[in-house]
């Protein structure tokens, strides 16, 4: 039996340049949007009906870049150089989740996206199974990839390799089409060329885009220079990459050649600037990027070098500080910086169906509350949203159809056994 | 009759660099803390006790450079050039504010800036009474100042000075103490130079110190430099503005001789980076300014050009964005940023007494609620608040002794009617 339900009196982001909002009306049926418009549609007088007043909904939130277990070292080691937070900080730490900790650890990042907006994220990590199973029971949408590190011996490469390519056979699609895979050298400094060529194939074979770290830093792009005589982004041509759908994220240090060969080949990127910023990477060349015609969407990179999950804030980064560096204050107007958050978003995972209200799109939504000091005065919702707005001001979620967070509290999820579990995980991890 | 009451169970921001957070205990006498440690004082067993579990205890949050009426043109004219901006949308607008407009814009962006935890904020304005009346009703702490422009003819001049005389003469010390004034020529581009020396001899008569905008964007600096010779902190000195205690905000564009002569003459630096970035004015040279022994302090501008007042926000980029265009990851580390929010402001605000967690200060303090997700692990709390929290994190907040937020909500304003007036002045605005 298919459920249809109709918002009234709502204000929604439909994000199209000449009008960005509307007043009026959305029809859902099961996981769609069925009709949006600023009329009651024919024939719907009788549907059951949510009151909008008060409400901004927008499109679900797109976090296109992240390590959701990481969460259980967020401020464990922060303003470090970041070889001394990687080797003395984070990596000894990793070396010791087990399944039960990314399993946590993902949970504690799952309810924060969920409660802060986040309808869709791309998770690449290690023990993907806990993710799935994360994913599946919280009714949020996820690109998962099992991201593999190639500095081993051969017959572990083939080990981490045949554990991604089963991952992503047993899970694309899982979830009743909520979970979709991809495949993913980790970086081009961390794979050895002829491994990256292996995952290539695999992801031919399995139909499957790719995912991968390229560029975060100027010292792994001068370090790919000495390694292989490239720059990382003609590298990863040469290796096959770009011949599948990709996806790259920071991105941060490009040549214009390097942005030239992005947008010939659809390569999207995923701009992470508040870890760039925190690990004092750099500032992506946001604004080349999007003149040249690069879909660039926005992540949240892992909860240790964030250090949250809240993609409103990202939104926000994404406008400002591509201002403040150029000089430019028309450079990344709101529109476009919440275009990159959602719709682009979906885009960059391959979501043909997602990040947009529009009759046809699947039914991945939110809804903030404006009625609040910092929504006024009613002037421009775009612009609130992008400059004013944060994760608590989410009041509901949905995903796929279904309501995962109702009134600020999440619905799906056990809030407070995650809570004191994450603890406790952090705690083990301190004591072994 | 005296009032004391003790916080049991909570964890405080002492921000000491060797033990920046202790659990404990502090106690509170009228509108001073008399105690705080991990060990409950001798004699305090039978004191009124609230229970301070689940909370982090910080010093009020301290915003020392806005406009707050201007929340009225928030979002009213975005992703702008400078100049269309100020001339096309702002000026025209700010022209047609009554005192009635002043007290409702600033009602509102007191009862935004009290809900997030600010509880000292400076103001330049015009129609100060107004501005001074919410501060009294609100409880806030204010440091309220008649900002004069001076390019008018001199009748006008000086009945402007008048009033920012007779609003000092009135205001300061009033509210219990909770309001002071300071004097202010606008800004070097507004005001000739016989008139800034007006105003600092006004100031030198009223003992009162010193707030000016300057060096806000390069071509004001080169303005500066083709009609008086010389860049704005030279001017400044030779005007005699340095010779009185003052505090400059924005200081974006200086060359290291001016940021000598600032530190020489301890001129404090209201920092304010959101503002900075969305109106794409630069990036201040705050890591010089601290290494050169300047007090940098944090502001969010007027609501029209931030867009929220979420001094958190302003804190968290203070950590994030030096790190990132500086590429060392070491700069502006969370407990400094967290400072320059708290205690620096306090500095920067000549106010003695507030601005940290310590016995003998003023009771301004506020209380996270950590039992939330982006609040775990239990790590470090300075780094969680600096790099994972926000405005909506505050559940209680006090000034000068006194609860005006309880569980978000605010005690001393009536939010549902500021929320009303502040629309309905917008559209009469938008109407005349």
């Amino acid at each position: 039996m298919s459920r249809k339900w109709l918002i009234k009196n709502g204000t929604f982001a439909v994000m199209n340049p000449e009008k960005p909002v509307i007043n009026g009306y959305m029809l859902v049926e099961d996981n769609r949007i069925q009709y949006i418009g600023e009329s009651l549609p024919e024939g719907t007088e009788d549907t059951d009906s949510f009151d909008g007043s008060g409400l901004l909904f927008l499109p679900g939130l797109v976090n296109t870049h992240g390590h959701a277990a990481m969460s259980l070292l967020r401020g464990y080691g922060d303003d470090l150089a970041l070889q001394v937070w990687l080797q003395e900080k984070m990596w000894p730490m990793e070396a010791k989740f087990t399944g039960e900790d990314v399993y946590k650890g993902t949970a504690l990042s799952v309810l924060e996206m969920l409660k802060g907006g986040t309808t869709t994220f791309l998770d690449m990590y290690d023990h993907m199974d806990q993710v799935g199973k994360v994913a599946e029971q919280s009714g949020i949408r996820a690109v998962l990839t099992r991201g593999v590190i190639g500095l081993c011996p051969p017959e572990v490469q083939t080990a981490k390799l045949q554990d991604a390519v089963s991952f992503a056979k047993q899970w694309h699609g899982a979830a009743e089409g909520r979970i979709t895979a991809m495949m993913s050298p980790h970086a081009p400094y961390t794979c050895p060329p002829d491994y990256i060529e292996k995952i290539v194939q695999a992801a031919h074979d399995l139909d499957l885009p790719l995912h991968t770290h390229m560029s975060e830093t100027r010292a792994e792009v001068e370090q790919n220079v000495r390694d292989y005589g490239t720059r990382p982004v003609e590298h990863l041509l040469k290796l096959g990459l770009f011949s599948r759908p990709s996806l790259v994220a920071h991105a941060v240090h490009l040549t214009d050649e390097e942005i030239a060969i992005l947008a010939e080949h659809r390569v999207g990127v995923s701009h992470n600037p508040g870890s760039n910023l925190k690990l004092a990477s750099g500032i992506a060349r946001v604004v080349d990027l999007l003149k040249a015609g690069v879909t660039v969407s926005l992540g949240t990179d892992g909860p240790a070098s964030n250090n949250n999950l809240d993609m409103l804030e990202e939104i926000r980064l994404a406008a400002l500080i591509h201002k403040g560096v150029s000089g430019d204050p028309t450079a990344v107007p709101a529109l476009e910086a919440l275009k990159m958050g959602t719709e682009y978003g979906a885009k960059s995972l391959f979501l043909q169906d997602v990040g947009r209200l529009e009759a046809g799109m699947k039914a991945d939504f939110i809804a903030l509350n404006t009625e609040q000091a910092h929504f006024l005065p009613k002037t421009d919702f775009i612009s609130h949203t992008v400059y004013a707005a944060g994760a608590k001001d989410v009041e509901h979620v949905w995903v796929d159809g279904r309501q995962v967070v109702k009134h600020g509290e999440c619905l799906t999820l056990d809030e407070e056994r995650i809570r004191f579990e994450a603890q406790q995980a952090f705690e083990g991890l301190l004591a072994r």
